[in-house]
């Protein structure tokens, strides 16, 4: 059983919630033992040798992010080239990613002490090419979306799926979504909840303008190209779980395949998915018809 | 049983079929004893007293539309304010209001005989207010959009009905949809076909944040008022018919209300809006599940 | 301003709470001098003239049901013939029509002084038609619905408005809905929220094989006529609020239209129905994606 | 190259377009040295060692089914216990596994000689336990449903995943599809659609009396059980295809896992999934709004 000893800490930039929590976290953490880092994009005091998540990912053997799922998503994209587990401690308000409560040190103690599951969540990389060139990237661990810009028009477009061509689009935009993605925006859109243990994305349309068009669920080893129509290429931006976004220029395409990289998802004794779901989506005490 | 005199043309603009179709209806209706006038914007030759669509409504009794279905929207708009009945030709492709085929003259013929139904249809007018002010407006057909503009989030606002707190959202937009709209935008936003013989309007949220959130249907009557959240309010846009954009200043709410116009569809003989809607949605011919 | 002095009670039958609930409302209503029956199919005592509901509706001027919105259905059916205003008093927890709490006597009491809103509900009437012969009828306050019954198999029907033919099916039912209807099964079906200030009813299909097939809204003055397929005509039920069932004989249609009559649904002061909409659907607290 | 030299054919019966290709197969592809059986079952005359297709399959290398996609479900799965590979022929009109054209016998011959692709199918499962005895089962390629029978109330019961308890529902039913099943029962229901190539199933909720219930991908490694509520135990059917039913005794639950057996469906060179896709579902014309 696996046990942590070189711990950074990040979170919530400007929330003196986090901010406590953190200094707790820090105090309670080196009383056992631990080496702690704090992020210093934090710009918090006391803690031993800061510097920046990139910096410190290659030494660190343990992220613990506080703050919301959003705060954890963009954590996570740093450290995943180095393989750093991930735990997500929350604000008081459980997230889908930040599950332990900050209340819960004794989870927090148990998990550096080995009692813990890793996780391995999906990540996606969004490319645009033109020709052969890839002329920007960047991951996504909830999804990569192409929507339309700066129109109140719909955009056209075509998916190809492994170099087939798959669908013709008109529409507000495509959602690319991850099994953790499936519970972020791609639900908001129509799309299934998948379980993080399937090796699958989802294809979600916006307001598709063809009433048959559906909510795909592909291969995650597939890779999908997104073809958009060359007089709406510049009313197009690809966002990569609305943190990061790309634009197309003339003759680009877009390209969405699976991360060589996972996050490696940190979870206390007893967590259960299905738990987690049923308590975010209120599963069981209203928003019901009559 | 009315028959109709004094008749202007307007259509698609740049596109050749469009023109040879009005070429052949001017001249057949000249034959007829019609005084016919066509819409100076399109620059045609031949034609009596050409003027632009605005000056000439005031002094005709019949609209001819030559296009599609958009095409009529924007004609439509144009001549309501003095309740010109307008008849749509389509290009060979039938629209849910241009209903007539340009092959179809004995049909046309018969409407400019009388032999027609006029059927109203609800128009909606779209207000920006800062305070008790009016700072634009623009009549819709099809629908108002509130939507994101320049942003991947999602923008928060609150709808109000007739002076009351109806619902919070956080989504991508909200479409507010006449009974004509019905089958447009707010069809691929998953609301409901309404027939055009109800006195109502949809509202059709986009992406919502909320899973209990649904589309919803109150009366033609009502006043409905939407408050952006401040710091969302530059990130909005309020779309009529996507062929006007309103945009909000700091403490600016949009509002939406029944036109004192409507539109006077004109029909042909044997005209059955289901017959229409079974046509273009196909139903009876596929799309359909295994 | 109307105050009522002739009052029924009824309520959900073999429900402690129930009982106690009217016992206590028996005792103040009769203290501030008004009469009171009890309906005797729930054979409490002490009360005074006992009888049936329908025997007791000639002469009442208000109904009171204590229980939930089922309860509130089905004796508000019994009662709508003779025009008797309903008032809705939940057994603590909120219905979308029974909306007083019985903590609440203080709206109670202001109701039968007078203080209150009356809101007219469209109510249904199935018929089963063979030939010309109406073989059976039934009415609806939430809603008709054509149901597959002891089959796996979708069943086949059309759909004829107005003597219009609309849609041909292949479904595993169509639920038609009335506004007040619009919260219970049309919702589960995919269908729109209705205010109950428009005058209409939406046909909402369960399971459509057609992908294109959608909810419509159509006038509450229209007249919808089902046509099953003679080889599925035993196959289908029509369940008028899931209360009562008609079959189908041989040759046999179904039709659904206004009744003649409406329920008068009794609402304290300060009812609004966008409170009851939102705290019912939970809007504002929850059931959202992360 | 594997090629086929034992086949056998079946095919819908009492339908003579069906008999008369089947006719014209065994013809064929006698011509060519292969032994082929003709179904018993289809009472055919005039072709080599006829014999019901389940004592057929262990001497078989090949089955060619004549039909819809109903008839290749239902022949499937009596041979997939000896992993006979499957071929569709449809009458005429394209389906999702009838997919080779009559009139293409070049196809069929270029199956035979081996130049084909062979794609495995997942199969599902049911089995009905009481404590811990299997008291009935029933394989299914498309879906398992459970769905309320001889009611018009909603049913409640529960789903547990791998032991794990996931939702509560109260609705008409559930579906429990394969990626085949995904384009079928499942997709009228809401669920999307699941390319082959993933190892999954779908929970897609009939009706769900919660509004934010969606459905749900998991890994097709997983154990659904369906514990339904003792007093709705008589009114509910597990339906395997819709082909088989499945009846509940007090105490029984319903589990439904992958099956050990894969359906071997045999395409001929040149197949794409997503051709057949945007065929069947008319992607690209029309059932448009406007």
């Amino acid at each position: 059983m696996e046990s942590f000893q070189r711990i950074a800490i990040t979170g919530k930039p400007n929330d003196s919630a986090v901010t406590d929590t953190i200094g707790r976290l820090v105090e309670r953490l080196e009383s056992l033992g631990r080496t702690v880092h704090v992020d210093s994009a934090l710009a918090l005091e006391g803690s031993t040798a800061d510097d920046t998540l990139a910096a410190l990912s290659p030494v660190i053997d343990l992220l613990i992010v506080v703050g919301g799922d959003g705060t954890l998503l963009h954590a996570a994209k740093t450290v995943a080239e180095h393989d750093v587990p991930v735990l997500g401690v929350n604000r008081g308000r459980l997230g889908f990613l930040v599950d332990v409560s900050p209340e819960r040190f004794d989870e927090i103690e148990a998990v550096i002490d080995g009692a813990m599951t890793i996780e391995e969540r999906l990540m996606l990389e969004a490319r645009v090419r033109v020709a052969d060139r890839v002329v920007a990237e960047a991951p996504a661990l909830n999804d990569v979306v192409l929507q339309k810009w700066n129109t109140s028009r719909m955009i056209e477009f075509e998916t190809w799926i492994d170099g087939e061509p798959c669908n013709r689009h008109r529409s507000d935009g495509l959602i690319i979504s991850t099994p953790t993605g499936s519970t972020a925006y791609a639900l908001s859109g129509g799309g299934p909840i998948m379980h993080p243990g399937i090796h699958a994305m989802a294809l979600v349309p916006v307001c598709p303008h063809t009433l048959s068009n559906r909510p795909l669920v592909i291969s995650a080893d597939s890779r999908v190209e997104v073809r958009v129509a060359p007089e709406h290429i510049h009313q197009v931006h690809v966002s990569c779980d609305g943190q990061t976004d790309l634009t197309l220029e003339d003759g680009a395409r877009a390209e969405i395949v699976a991360s060589p990289h996972r996050l490696r998802l940190v979870h206390p004794p007893g967590h259960r998915y299905f738990d987690i779901l049923r308590a975010k989506l209120r599963w069981g005490d209203g928003a019901a018809p009559c």
